[in-house]
């Protein structure tokens, strides 16, 4: 038997109107290196829907690409940048970020998020100048590696700190889907190139079969991006493949319609475990939920689903981490949690 | 008017068959990072047609990449790689060996081939312990920047040198399917894991959408490859993405029958152009020929058509590129043709 | 009014005996970048001294870069180094061992050592392949940045733990004539090839001008670390600069004579001090040490004396840090007892 | 019987007076990491012989190091640095750029000195953005590595062309002092803030027992310097013994009777091998000579000196390397001379 995953939200490959317009237009001659049509409807779509034409966009096959582009092009080498301990560039990138020859500064935080005390706090250890990195950047993720969102005030006092302390604010998007559609979120996409310095929408994780688009608010990040984007391998020759995705994904909303679904699939097991009394590491209200589960029940969740142990809790308690994607379906969620409940 | 294209052999998508299956199988849920069923099918077909079990695979999007990884991963930093002037490493890829910390060493070549003298001589020239780098590795293309495609007893010979001297052969496979199929290669799959250390079968320029298979003969390269992988930013969550298309161009020879047709092609314009008295920059057999022209004509030419100019010859000729593909038309280069010889 | 420095161990230049030596031989013609006589005699002596004859000797002008050699020159690019996280590398080098390419993995320490259970825990952590570096190297100082010590018997668990793993261990030695000459030391120089798979003798913070030897045990970290040196920049072309300091450093025992001296100049503080009720920070029986004092103290002894006030410790408290050295004048540390004692 | 040694200007020690300056001060307490009360002094002084209060001035100890640090200091990864073929740079560092994620662009020349149609080229040749490096940086040297100088008109016109071009110029000063006392040089050292963004006054092979006076004269390239020093290890803890010898070095004209000994004694072997109708391989005037010889003469005099054999001209002939330095004995000269002339 072939088990149902809840491992991540990219076991599916991609919504099928992507594949369909690529086979349409497949035969078509268009530019290579991300100048073809769709690459350039897609980014004027983009700066329409966020209401900034002065962006720069650039698509990237995936999430690592696209914090390692962003965060090397943008320091000099004694330049650091701060994360939470849970961000995805300081334990889940194989180094990516110091192999371009930065230090990450780590924040320990329970909900994944960044605050700016933090920040101030990674300042003031930072002052035995030239002896120590100069943090530069704050890197933070929306939604957050442990399911949680940021509110719109959170956002806006993390950026008027940077912009005082003069230190660029980039906030990686993979799920930026699933975060702009969470029942507590108050950000829509043109706060974004108000709020930060520069950010990115995840395709890959939200129906694209691959691509993130970054998009480049502050000018002095701009200044010759795509040299590095060759240079580390990012620039596809055929950039059709990113352009015709974003262009789908958002031309008639399905981006969001997407982000959606997989949040109140999310939605549906929280609140029903909830309500038989069962508590969460985080207060996730994304596509990521973390419940804390009987090791019994976990067992045999296990024979019928994938998903990963997050981590013990006690003797008998372990948390588990469950995703939802656009594609999960409906009446295996309805089964998973009558699997919990029914044999609480 | 649209002009038809020759600049390059990534200007249309990819082989419909590819996106179908895509399509077909794209609610299927499949594990990420390569791991999927596709992608261990596409590795065991290949491990069969380069009849060699010990091999390592790996799917990466882009020939760049596949070229930053190998290096990078299999140099210590003192150890540099040579290359010939027109190397795809050495000129287009913006300094990304460079920015993985390695020297390139030049090798000046009219052909774009290495030869052991050439190789010798920067070895000779590499005297000064420990003041200047040590060269380790061989970059060689096939077919290579200029069109050429090595010959079975050449590659024998710069591999038996290699081995004598201690260092690696690599071989970048970006264009391979059009080298396997010039007219006069000599060389079949199975010889490469036999005269490389390390080498890629290209996809992108043969009619995937993107990706390049990366072959590892040679034990001490292997360890830890996949760690490199995903510091580089060349892990796709999705790797079906990549599984897929190798399996649909190699499963029915697919990827020979492409590279045949864009060898063609190519090859209908080197022979009518010779047989009408023109001379042209290299012997090539593959699909990228570099002609030399009256202005006169390529300026005609180029209303019509896109091309790169390579380099002017004279006062009144240069030479352009031609490159073709798997899908350039027949009747389309019969016009070309036309457009230049009607005119002479 | 000049004040005293307790500041630091580099504060004066270095013992007249080297600058002597050096004067009376600089006419002399010498083989540069190491190869001149008196490197290769204090190499010798050095091999003596450890007794141990294959132990590779290299001599670098600091400690930054005896450490961003030493690490970059053993370490692939996934690969990363456990350090506490008041170990040098982590958090005073501005970022040396990342622009390297490796990330640092830290540790929490209150007595600045590491433990085997601390690197258990990390590599516990460390358990998703190929998205978390491998950590490959632990990282310690003997002396330590907060003045403890290594017994003999917790650096055979470090090391014992190390091979069993497949790990390297490196010793920062740069406070090394310190740690074999405190009073709870039970370490001689012949140990550490026995313990270590690198290690180095810090002469800059024990009498010399400028220098630490670098001694490499393990035969996999030796070839080519030359060749690393000249990469970055740490092979002086006078290299008898370095020779001439450590051969008379080694030679009468010159080296611990300087370092007792420096500890005792300590041992006197924290004698007296800790007979008046003061408490450190750490247990220190090296020449850094960390005593507790009212800030109403501390501020009257910054108008005599310069050092480094470490953190807070309450509204009324604070700690600071105290460094003797080679050449700490003993009616000065008498003068500065007395500052604090006779005002208590 | 030992060899007498024309092989390079850095075999004897330093100028005792750099030594018993040492010696008189060693036991004086100063700031580390350059801020001591010498290193204040001679960059003073440096700023007052270079007619430039605006400049910043830093000490490291070696060449490399100088090259390595100004040069990733200043530049972004995908922007590279043109350098002629014998540039110290581009082959005696074992890849020290690249190791820093830069790109050499190498220019043939013959006489060891670009000009403005070399970069010229290099430029033209760099057209297509952003799949090649931005050559962003011109490095020459001053004297070259085959032993000629610049003159101030070329100079000028290679600054003015940087200028117009956003490129940076930097003079590798390494044998400044030989240049700047060379019979047909017309620079002196307040032209060279006016005509480099960036250069340095080499002290190693000009009497220093170590060290070279980095000079940024641009403002751009001033900003955090001083961290990329401790970050590569270049910021000794000792900055003294830099302040030390640049001031003894700089306070009566001793580095320029230092340079014009070395000088002298190289022209006087150019003269008489002239007048007995040796040729040249470059028309040095600096304290590097590349005499043409018999192979029979060159074997002769291998029993008596040592130094370089450069490259074999024909069958019977070869080029020598003879440098000359600061502590050259003049009667060594004439013995050389001898032997060479006497045997012809």
């Amino acid at each position: 038997m072939v088990k149902y995953s809840f491992k991540d939200d990219y076991s599916e490959g991609c919504h099928p109107s992507i594949l369909e317009k690529l086979l349409k237009t497949t035969y078509e001659q268009q530019d290579g290196y991300g100048d073809d049509k769709y690459s350039r409807e897609a980014k004027k779509l983009i700066k329409e829907q966020i209401n900034n034409q002065n962006a720069d966009i650039h698509f990237v096959s995936g999430g690592t690409q696209a914090n390692l582009l962003t965060i090397s092009s943008a320091l000099r080498s004694h330049e650091s940048v701060i994360s939470a301990k849970t961000g995805h560039i300081h334990t889940h990138e194989a180094g990516a970020i110091e192999a371009t020859g930065h230090k990450i500064n780590e924040v320990l935080s329970k909900d994944g998020k960044l605050r700016t005390e933090d920040i101030e706090a990674v300042l003031a250890e930072h002052n035995t100048v030239p002896h120590m990195v100069k943090p530069k950047m704050v890197y933070i993720s929306d939604s957050t590696e442990v399911g949680t969102v940021y509110r719109k005030n959170e956002l806006e006092e993390l950026f008027d700190f940077c912009k005082a302390r003069g230190m660029y604010l980039f906030l990686d998007g993979a799920r930026l889907g699933s975060a702009l559609c969470a029942e507590n979120n108050d950000l829509i996409l043109p706060d974004l190139p108000l709020l930060t310095d520069v950010f990115y929408i995840g395709g890959t994780k939200n129906g694209a079969l691959l691509g993130e688009a970054i998009v480049i608010n502050n000018n002095r990040l701009k200044t010759d991006f795509s040299f590095h984007m060759k240079q580390r391998g990012a620039l596809l020759s055929k950039g059709r493949v990113l352009g015709v995705q974003f262009l789908e994904l958002l031309k008639n909303d399905l981006f969001f319609d997407l982000a959606k679904h997989a949040n109140s699939m999310a939605k549906r097991i929280v609140k029903v475990l909830r309500e038989n009394g069962y508590a969460f590491l985080t207060d996730s209200t994304s596509n990521q939920i973390f419940p804390i589960l009987p090791d019994r029940i976990i067992n045999k969740l296990k024979s019928k689903y994938e998903f990963y142990i997050w981590e013990k809790i006690d003797k008998e308690n372990s948390v588990i981490r469950i995703v939802t994607s656009w594609a999960t379906k409906e009446e295996i969620v309805d089964e998973f949690i009558s699997d919990i409940v029914g044999d609480s």
